[in-house]
């Protein structure tokens, strides 16, 4: 990506923190310091400091022995660069690129030790969180975001395919998500990031992590997995059934499929995030099962699995043409099995694209 | 490993809050967790909270659709457990729990977007880093760790062997990089973590990311490889020479080695974290090179790849038996090369034993 591209997002960062009043971002190694400069050192305990102010240019703080890295990076020769070495405090330096600054904020990932080093070194300063400013900047994809995040989607969706036709009764959850993520290499991602496989009761636990257990017959099977291709995020739910499925179960799963497909109708330009959480819980609560959807129902995604904007209720964010975000009811019924059916989706123009396409009709494994 | 070890775990981070006059730490998904409680979620904006305290029992906050992983963890059902719900506010939560807390700690690697939440639900306490407590617990290792750094150092050591054996002239550093991380998870490593190979110049660069350089006749190679056995840290360099080395390299190895021989050989308990490094600065200060050697000699290993006790000047850490660092001086001559020699070190109840054994004299590859 270009040195331009990186450019013109720390400036739209700058414009966002001028219009709130805010004299400067601070984000450590983290997704935000690779959309802003393309820069991705691994997070230690050695503090690299981006600084993004309101007037002036951009400024890095890096540990010494990191400054080639920094500067072979792709904005490095760009950057008013520092480098300190062991010993020396990192938080002062940055103290003084932030003299007299009144109102700072971080980004979110930002380790504790690095946020409690410049709140001692800027004692006068407020620091706050910066997710207002550049996650509202992330949280609008363009074009070439678009089209990674697609790929990502199409990826997870063959691999949903090819896993179906696996055999899943008999086989632990742990097997069948060992599948799941060899199939999502084999379909391109660059790493897997999860991939629950969650039978019977287990479904009822949302963030469930494979387990030996044994998958029977005409269980429920809860398949949410993603990973990354491309630095951008995939992610997709489908609940499949192990033969025939029960009446009971049935029902259910149509409530969800419902909630899911009303959900991401009302998607467009305009509507708040709020509004699509609303549509998806009403028709479960209208169902009956309103404390077993027990989250909100989406969440943004792009270089991060979870970002802004989140999909839930108070959250008055007007949606933007391209956002990206998971559009994910479920109804979790402890001791018997959980639903959920995930789509990732982007606010078009008009309307909304859905970035996964697998049927959400109940699919029925062997 | 069982509970009561976890349990064992907390009770002398209590202990060490009590002695210190806080109240309580406040870790969330991190290393830290994982130490004190074998529970390891993934970090997200989503705060799950484990609070230790001087007096009581340990108290855990979770998002509620992760309540079931977390009761299942290895001391879930020794906790009180609080579940929040997508739009409530865990900080509030936890502010209700350290109720008239006036000093609490925070584990290193929690988000700034956690951090700054309990900020606000506890305006009055005054939050500072857990790593004094927590750090120095963790920092002695039990006879199980040592065991895990053990067998993770002679995995390293024979992924070195064994890479000496292949060819490096004429390939890439990404070619040979991904060697060294197959030769990882050949031999027994369930993770790479990094794959340094710095080639000529790129030596010079102590975090170098391998690039598409052919490495050619003569020059010197920084290889420094680490990955995660049994969930404890590898991490191990050694400077090779293709071919021919020059007579001024020599020298200059020679230097690094009889830097890092001479720190390894002060280690045993009593001896300050500080004097290691100045054993192996002055013997690179007296050869010359006093402004190439960038870098602390060296930092803790376990759970994580840097954790204390960091090996620099200004640590008056006494080192104990059970502690585990790397002793890594190193030589950078911008332009020219690099050399880094890096074992890790366990400090026994006389002295020091090696976890890396491979040669410390200079290997010549094809």
């Amino acid at each position: 990506m270009s040195a331009e591209r990186y450019l013109a997002r720390m400036m739209r960062v700058s414009a966002g923190l001028a219009a709130r009043g805010i004299d400067a971002a601070v984000v450590g190694p983290s997704p935000d310091l690779v959309y802003l400069s393309g820069y991705d050192p691994m997070p230690t305990e050695r503090a690299t400091l981006l600084i993004v102010r309101a007037e002036g240019d951009p400024f890095m703080i890096v540990p010494e022995l990191e400054r080639p890295l920094a500067v072979s990076s792709p904005v490095g020769s760009a950057f008013d660069l520092l480098g300190w070495v062991d010993g020396r405090d990192p938080y002062r330096e940055a103290a003084k690129v932030l003299e007299g600054a009144a109102l700072i904020v971080v980004g979110d990932r930002l380790w504790s030790s690095h946020l409690l080093g410049l709140q001692i070194a800027l004692p006068m300063a407020v620091i706050t969180s910066a997710s207002d400013v550049i996650g509202a900047v992330r949280s609008v994809k363009d074009p070439e975001e678009l089209d990674s995040l697609r790929l990502a989607g199409a990826a997870a969706d063959r691999a949903f395919e090819e896993v179906c036709g696996l055999r899943f009764e008999g086989r632990t959850e742990r097997d069948v998500a060992a599948d799941l993520g060899r199939l999502l290499l084999d379909h391109g991602h660059a790493r897997v990031d999860f991939t629950i496989v969650a039978s019977g009761p287990n479904g009822a636990s949302p963030h469930h992590a494979p387990t030996d257990r044994t998958i029977g017959a005409n269980e429920p099977v809860v398949l949410d997995f993603g990973g990354t291709l491309d630095a951008y995020c995939s992610d997709t739910t489908r609940t499949v059934v192990v033969g025939e499925p029960s009446p009971a179960f049935q029902e259910v799963y149509e409530v969800v499929r419902r909630a899911q497909t009303a959900a991401c109708e009302v998607v467009r330009p305009g509507a708040m995030a709020q509004e699509i959480d609303r549509v998806a819980r009403a028709i479960i609560n209208d169902a009956g099962h309103a404390d077993r959807f027990i989250h909100r129902t989406g969440h943004g995604i792009g270089l991060e699995v979870h970002e802004p904007p989140y999909i839930m209720e108070g959250n008055e964010t007007r949606l933007r043409a391209g956002m990206t975000f998971s559009v994910e009811p479920g109804v979790y019924l402890p001791g018997a099995y959980g639903v959920r059916i995930e789509d990732i989706v982007a606010v078009t123009s008009d309307g909304v694209e859905r970035f996964n396409r697998s049927d959400r009709a109940l699919r029925v494994v062997a």
